[in-house]
C-alpha cells in the first residue's frame, strides 16, 4: 500500500531526491511511497537524468514548485514510466476539477501553450522513481511557463488531492489485476 | 511498432475476440496490434473475463459499439492493465477534443453520470489483451448509458483518432525508456 | 496485504481448490489470500498436480484434515515454491510451540517418522497456488501417518496461528525488501 | 548447481564481501555459491546495507563469527530474501539437531533471548547476495548475545552441515519446480 | 544442468510431444532436457503451433526424421526462440563438420536449396519447448527436401553430437553470465 | 526496431564504449542500436568486464579492428549473452559467404587456429551491451591472431553486412515470438 506524506518544510529540488531510498533515509518511509513538498527547483548538471536535456544543455529551474517524489520497489523502467503517466494524469484531472483547461503532451502539462510542469521517471538498481514538479511561481524557467499562483490554486490542498488520486488509482489497478480470469 | 487496423465489416463482440492471436488468425496482423471495428456487443457468459461481473450475473450488452482490441506480446497482467488505462485516457482525450465533458473512473468513461464504455484487460499465456467498447447506440445496456450517436460523434474518424493517439503514446513511452540514465 | 479467512463449513479437498481464483469465486476474496478449512481429503486423479505422484499411482487421502489454500498473484513457479517452504515452516513452528517434536523434509512434516502433512505448490497462468493439508484424522492415508487429534491439538486455533504466522512472515519479507540499499 | 567452499584462512568480515563477484574474484568460484569462513565481524559504516541499522547508528560487531556469503546470479530482491530465510532455517535446524532450543524471528536466531546471529540480503545489479554471521564469541556485540563457543558447538563441522543443508534445500526446490503440472 | 537422452524406440512425431512435461511423464526426466528419437513426422492439425502454417494449410510431414525435443523451465517466449536458434546452429555446425554445405535461414536448414529441417519453439505456462526435426528420408514433405540418408550421415551418432554441442553451448552461456562484472 | 550506424571517424576502443547510453550520448541514437566503427583496441584495466581476463592479467589489444557496439534496453544478462552469440554467428556467416573457413568457439572466431575476434557481453542497470571486435590488423594481440587485411576482406562493406544480418535476425526472432500459439 502506497504511503503518502506532505512535508511541512520547504526543500530545494536539486535532483538528488531521485536517488533510491530518499524517502526512507530522510522520513523513515518504508516501501512504496509518494512524498510531496514545496520549494525551488534547480537541478544540478550532474543530477540530470534526462540525457536529452543534458545533451541540449537545458536548464530545469523554477522559483517555487510543488514537487512529488514516488518510489516503487521491484519495478522496471517500462512500468515506472507507465506509472509516471498515471501520476501526471492524476494532476491533470485535479486541475480540471478546479476549472483549468490543461493539456497533456506525454509527461508534460500545458495551459495556453505555457508549460506548467516538469517530470522524469527512471530506475535505480532496486526501484523505480518519479519526479513531478508543478510550477507555483515559474520564474527562472527557460520556456514560457505558468504556475499555480497565477491560476489561483492553493498548492497544499491541490498536492494532497493529487496524492490521494494517485493512491486510489494504484489500488484500482491492483484490484483489476486480481479480478480477471486468464484467457486461452 | 504497434499495428493499427480499422475493420470494414461489422462484427458482433461476443468475448471470443479477447483470446490470444485473434488479430493474427483473422487479419494476419503479426505482433502488437490494435484493431477497431463496429458492431453489437453481447458477451457470452462463458467468455466473461471479469469475475466480479460473472459473480453478480451482470450483462455486457449494447446495440452498437465502437470496439478496440489490443494485443501486446510478452506482457504481464500489471502492465496490460496500465496500458488499458492509457488506452481509456486516449479515448477520453479524443472526446474532450470534440467538446465532450467526459469523466473517467478507473477504466470506465461517463458523461453526465451515464456510462459510455465497457473495458477489460487480461492476460493469455503468451500476451496481454484489452477490450474497450464505446457505445454508439447503448440500447440494451443494463445501466443508464449514452452513446456516440447521441453525442453527434462519427465513430470511424473518432476510432482512427483513438488508435493514433494510443500508438503515439506508446512510442513516447518507448522513447522515454531509452533516454534516461539510471540513478544510484 | 494478505487476506486470511477460516471457513466455517467443512469442504472436501478434491484438488479443484488449487485452480486460480478459487477464493475469489467462492468467498469474494480479492487478491493474495490464505483460506483455511476443515474437511476430508481425496484428490481426484485428474486434479493431481504432482506428476511424481501421478506416475507412481499414489493416493492423496485422509479422513479429516486442516487445509490451507494460498494464492499469490503475479508470482512465478520458483517464488511460489519458496513461499510454500515458508508456509510449511510456519506450521512447523506453530507445532513446536505446542510441544511437538516435528521434523521437516522439504515440504513434508513428520512426527516420529509418521507423516503429518501433504503439500503442493504450482502456478496458474495468472498466479501461484499452494495447498497444505495437515492431518487431523489420517485414516485412509497410504503411508504411516499421524494427525492433530492424536497430538491433542485443536485444529481451529492452530490453523488461525499458522495463518497469522504466515501473514507476519510475508510482511517481514516485504519490509526487508525495502530497507536495504543495493551494493555494487 | 550451488558451489560450496569453506575457507581455511580467517577473514575479517567488514561488509565488502557482500559486493558482487567476491567469490569469483577471490576464490575463482564461478556461478551460484556459498562460502563459509571464520573471523571477526566489524562492518564499516560505508558498507552497511541495512538502512535501518545505518539510521539508528547501530554497530555490527563480534570478536569471532562463522560467516556465510551466498551469491545467486540473475535473482531479484524478493527471491534473495526468501533464500535468506531458507539459509537461516538451515542454520536453525542444524542447531536443533545439536540439541539447541533456538528461536527464529525473521532472519535472526536467538537462544534464551540472546542474539546468536546477524544477517542481511540485498541485490547487486547482477546477482543477489546474502551474509549470515553466527557468533562464535559475541564479545563486542551491542546487544545481549551468545555464541557457538558457549554452546559447545565446533564451528567447522557445523558450518559444513549448514552449507550442505542449504545446497540440498535448493536442489529440492529446483526439483519441485519441474515436477508439477500447471493448473488452469 | 541439461539432461540428454536418445530414445531406443521409434516414435511418430505428431505434435503432442511439444506439450509441457512430455519428457518427465514418459521418460522420468526431471528438469531441463533434450530428448532425441527417430521416427516419422505427421503433425495433426490440432497440434500445429505455427499459426502461419495453420493459416496457409501447410503440411508438416516426412517419412523418417531425427527429432529433438527440448524443454527449459521458467523460460519466456523470447528466450526459448533464442535457444532454438542456438540448437539449429549446433545442428548446422555438426553438419559442416561432416562436410555438408548447409545454409541456415532463421530456424530452417537447407542444402542446395532443398529443405533439411523443420522447427518450432513455443511456450507452455510453465516452460519453453523446442522441436527440431531433421529429415532422414524426406518422402512426403510438401517442398523440395533432402535427408541425412542421401547425405550419407548416420543419424544416431549425428544426433548424439548435436545434443552434446547444445549442452556445451548452454554451459558456456551459463559460465559467461557469471564471469562478467556489470558496468554503469 | 534496431538502429544501425557505421561511424565515419576512427575511434580507439578502450572499453568505455560498453557503458550504457554510449550511442545516445555520442550519436543521438535512441533505443536499441548497433554501431560499427574502425580503430585500434586497447582496453584499460579498469574497464575490463571479463573477470577471467582481469584475474589472469590478460591484455585486450590490436592495432586495428572493426568494432561493433550493441545496446538492448530492458534486457537481462542471460538474454544479452544469447544475443551476443547471434551477433557472432552473423559475423561467422558473413565470413563464410566470403569464402573463409571460420570456426566459432563460444563467442570467439578462429581461422586456422588463429584468433580473429574478441567479444564481451554484460549488463548495465538499464540495458544489455555487447562488444564484438574483429581484427583488421592484429598486431599487438597477445595470442596468435589473424585479421581481415590478411584475409583480403574490406572492413566497411563487411561491417555493413554483419549489421544488416543481425538486424534481420532480430526481426525474424520478433516475428517468431508472435506467430506461435502457446501449448498446454
Amino acid at each position: 500500500m502506497l504511503k503518502t506524506l506532505f512535508l511541512k518544510d520547504k526543500i530545494l529540488y536539486d535532483g538528488s531526491q531521485i536517488h533510491s531510498h530518499w524517502a526512507y533515509r530522510n522520513f523513515n518511509l518504508i516501501g512504496d511511497s509518494i512524498v510531496a513538498f514545496l520549494g525551488p527547483c534547480d537541478v544540478k548538471r550532474e543530477e540530470m537524468v534526462d540525457l536529452e536535456d543534458l545533451t541540449k544543455g537545458e536548464i530545469i529551474r523554477a522559483k517555487e514548485m510543488l514537487h512529488f517524489i514516488c518510489e516503487h520497489f521491484g519495478v522496471e523502467i517500462r512500468e515506472i514510466i507507465l506509472l509516471q503517466r498515471i501520476l501526471v494524469i492524476c494532476a491533470e484531472e485535479a486541475l480540471r476539477g478546479r476549472g483549468c483547461e490543461v493539456e497533456r503532451k506525454g509527461d508534460d502539462l500545458f495551459i495556453d501553450e505555457r508549460k506548467l510542469s516538469v517530470s522524469i521517471a527512471t530506475k535505480t538498481p532496486i526501484s523505480g522513481k518519479i519526479h513531478l514538479g508543478i510550477n507555483i511561481d515559474p520564474e527562472g524557467a527557460p520556456v514560457p511557463a505558468i504556475g499555480l499562483e497565477e491560476l489561483g490554486i492553493e498548492p497544499i490542498g491541490f498536492g494532497e488531492e493529487v496524492m490521494s488520486r494517485y493512491k486510489e488509482e494504484l489500488e484500482d489497478i491492483n484490484f483489476a489485476m486480481c479480478k480477471v480470469r486468464w484467457v486461452p
